[in-house]
C-alpha cells in the first residue's frame, strides 16, 4: 500500500460522503485487507472487508453495498460501469531496461505492444524504450472492458487485434494471455516477463491440440449443463440460451465459483463455460469431465467448423 | 423425486403464474437437476438450476430471481418468510420400529423428540410407538427457523428445548445435533440414527474440551477477522458489530462461502464466526487458525466465563 494511494482514496470517499466502505482485493493482496482498512478507519472511515475469491473487476462484491455505502475494489481497472464502485490500482512497476531481453525476438515489420493491468502505467516508457531500439511500435487505446492503453485481460484481447500489427509484444506473467493473443489476433506473439526476464516466442499450437482432445471427449457425453455466471461482470444469459438452443440434452446452471466439486454433485456428463473464458483453458485438469468454452461446443454441435475455431472473449 | 411431488408443484407454479423457475437442490440431490428439470420443461416451464452449493433454507439462490419467476428450493424447510420460494420437501422415510433399538436407553421422566427436516412427517408415528410402549413423550410446535412440529436444525434447537423434558430423543444421523442439544436443552440426550438402528447416549464433553484448545489456542492470536455471511439466512451484522467492538484488534468479513483458501489468504490470526454456526464446530480441522463461535470469543475477551458457555444458535 502507498500512502499516496490512501491519501487520495481518502479524498475520493470524502468528496462522495462516504461513511462506510468495503474493501475488495484479490487473492494477492487479500493479506494488506486489515493495514488498508486500518489506515481508513483512522481517518474516521467505518470499514467491512469482502473475504470471497476475487479474480478480477468482472468479480465485483456488490453485495456489500448493502451494507455500505461505497466499495473499494483495488487491484483492477474497471470492465463495466459501476456508479458506487471505486477503483484504486495496483501498479507492479519494473525499469523497462528489461525490454532489452525481447529485442534478438522481435522480428515484426510492426510490434503491437500489450500488458496486464498492473503493469499499464508503464505502456509511455515501454514504448518509448522500444521506439528507441528502431522498433516500430503500436499501442492501441483503451475500450470497452480495458479502458487502459495497451491493456489486455484473459477475456479481452482487443488491444492485440487492433494494433493491425503483425506481431504483438506481450509484457506480463505466464502463457496464457500470450496464447489468447495468438488465437484473437492471428499475429505472431512474444512474451516477455518482466519480473524474470525471460522472453519467448508463444505459439496456440499445444493449447489447440489440447483443446480438441477435449472436445473430442465431450462428444461421448449424453447432458450437458451451460455455465452462466453470477458474477458482476461475467453474466452472459443470452450466449446461454442460444448455445442451450443448439441440443436438447442441455439445462442452463447459474454459478458463482464453477468449482469442480460442483460439476461433479450436478453430474452432467459435459459443460459448456460462458462464466471466465479462462476456466475452460486453464483449469480443465480439475474438472473430471470436459469443459467446453462456447465455441467449442458449437463445432461439437456442428454449426461451427474446427477451422474457425475461437478463443473466447467476453465482449 | 415423487411424480406427486411433481404434479403439486406444477400446479403452484401455475397457480402463481410462473413461466421461469429457477430449482435449487442440496448437494445430495444436485443429481436429480435435470430429471426435474426436465418434468418442469414437458409442463412448458422454462428452467435455469443452481449450480453453486447449497447447505440449507439458510442458503437461498436469492440471485436467480433476475432470471426466473420463482425460486422452488428443495429439500428444506424455510427459515424465515420468503414471497418468490417454493419450498418443496424431500422426505427421507424410514419404519419407525427401529424405535425399538432405542428404548433400553430411555431414563426419563419425559422424553422430549426431536428430528431433521427430512423425517419430520413421521413426527406423529414416532410419537404414537414411542407412548404405545410407555414412555411420556413431548413434541414443541414449529416456531421460527423451525417451523415443523419437532424439527432441530443444526442452527435451532429450540424444539427440543422447549419440550421441557429431562431427556430428548434425537433421531437423524450424525452427532451435531444430538452434542447442540445437549448443549442447548442442558439434558441428557439419546440419538437414534433411523438408517442403521444404531442408538447411542451423546455428550457434549469431547466438544467442549476440544473448543476448550482453540480458545485457549485463539488467545495468541494478535488480528482477528468477524466473519459475516452474505447468505440469504445466515445474516448477523448487528451481531458482528458487537462482536467486533470487544477489541481493537477486529475488522468484520463478509463471505458466502467460508472457506480454508479465503481464511488463508486474508491472514488473521483468529476468526470468529457469526456464519452458520456449524463451520466452527465440525470445521475447525480444516482451518489453519482458530474459528471461535461468538460466545467464545467473549469467553476470549473476559466478557463470558466458561461456565456460561453456549452453544451459537441463530434467532
Amino acid at each position: 500500500m502507498l500512502s499516496s494511494d490512501i491519501s487520495d482514496l481518502v479524498r475520493q470517499l470524502r468528496q462522495r460522503g462516504v461513511r462506510k466502505a468495503a474493501l475488495q482485493f484479490p487473492a494477492g493482496l487479500k493479506r494488506q485487507a486489515a493495514k488498508y482498512a486500518g489506515a481508513l478507519q483512522a481517518e474516521g472511515f467505518e470499514v467491512i472487508v469482502s473475504g470471497d475469491p476475487c479474480y478480477g473487476a468482472c468479480d465485483l462484491a456488490l453485495e456489500t453495498l448493502e451494507h455500505a455505502d461505497v466499495l473499494v475494489h483495488i487491484g483492477h481497472a474497471p470492465v463495466d460501469r459501476q456508479e458506487k464502485v471505486i477503483f484504486v490500482p495496483y501498479p507492479v512497476d519494473f525499469d523497462v531496461a528489461v525490454l532489452e531481453k525481447v529485442l534478438p525476438l522481435l522480428k515484426g515489420k510492426t510490434t503491437g505492444l500489450v500488458t496486464t493491468v498492473q503493469h499499464a502505467r508503464l505502456i509511455p516508457a515501454m514504448e518509448a524504450f522500444l521506439k528507441g531500439r528502431g522498433i516500430d511500435v503500436r499501442v492501441a487505446g483503451g475500450s470497452g472492458r480495458t479502458p487502459l492503453r495497451g491493456q489486455v485481460l484473459g477475456c479481452s484481447f482487443s488491444a492485440a487485434r487492433e494494433t493491425g500489427a503483425d506481431e504483438i509484444l506481450f509484457v506480463g506473467t505466464g502463457v496464457f494471455h500470450p496464447i489468447g493473443i495468438a488465437l484473437a489476433a492471428k499475429a505472431r506473439v512474444v512474451a516477455l516477463d518482466p519480473l524474470t526476464g525471460i522472453a519467448q516466442e508463444v505459439s496456440a499450437d499445444s493449447l489447440l491440440r489440447k483443446r480438441f482432445a477435449v472436445i473430442e471427449k465431450a462428444r461421448g457425453a449424453k447432458t450437458f449443463g451451460i455455465i452462466v455466471s453470477t458474477k458482476s461482470g461475467q453474466q452472459r444469459l443470452e450466449l446461454a440460451h442460444r448455445l442451450a438452443a443448439l441440443s436438447p440434452d442441455t439445462l442452463i446452471v447459474t454459478m458463482k465459483e464453477v468449482s469442480p466439486d460442483e460439476l461433479l454433485n450436478l453430474g452432467f456428463g459435459c459443460y459448456v463455460n460462458t462464466a471466465c473464458p479462462r476456466l475452460s483453458y486453464d483449469d480443465q485438469v480439475r474438472f473430471h469431465v470436459p469443459v467446453l468454452s462456447p465455441q467449442e461446443f458449437e463445432i461439437l454441435c456442428g454449426t461451427r467448423t474446427w477451422d474457425d475455431y475461437a478463443i473466447d472473449e467476453i465482449p
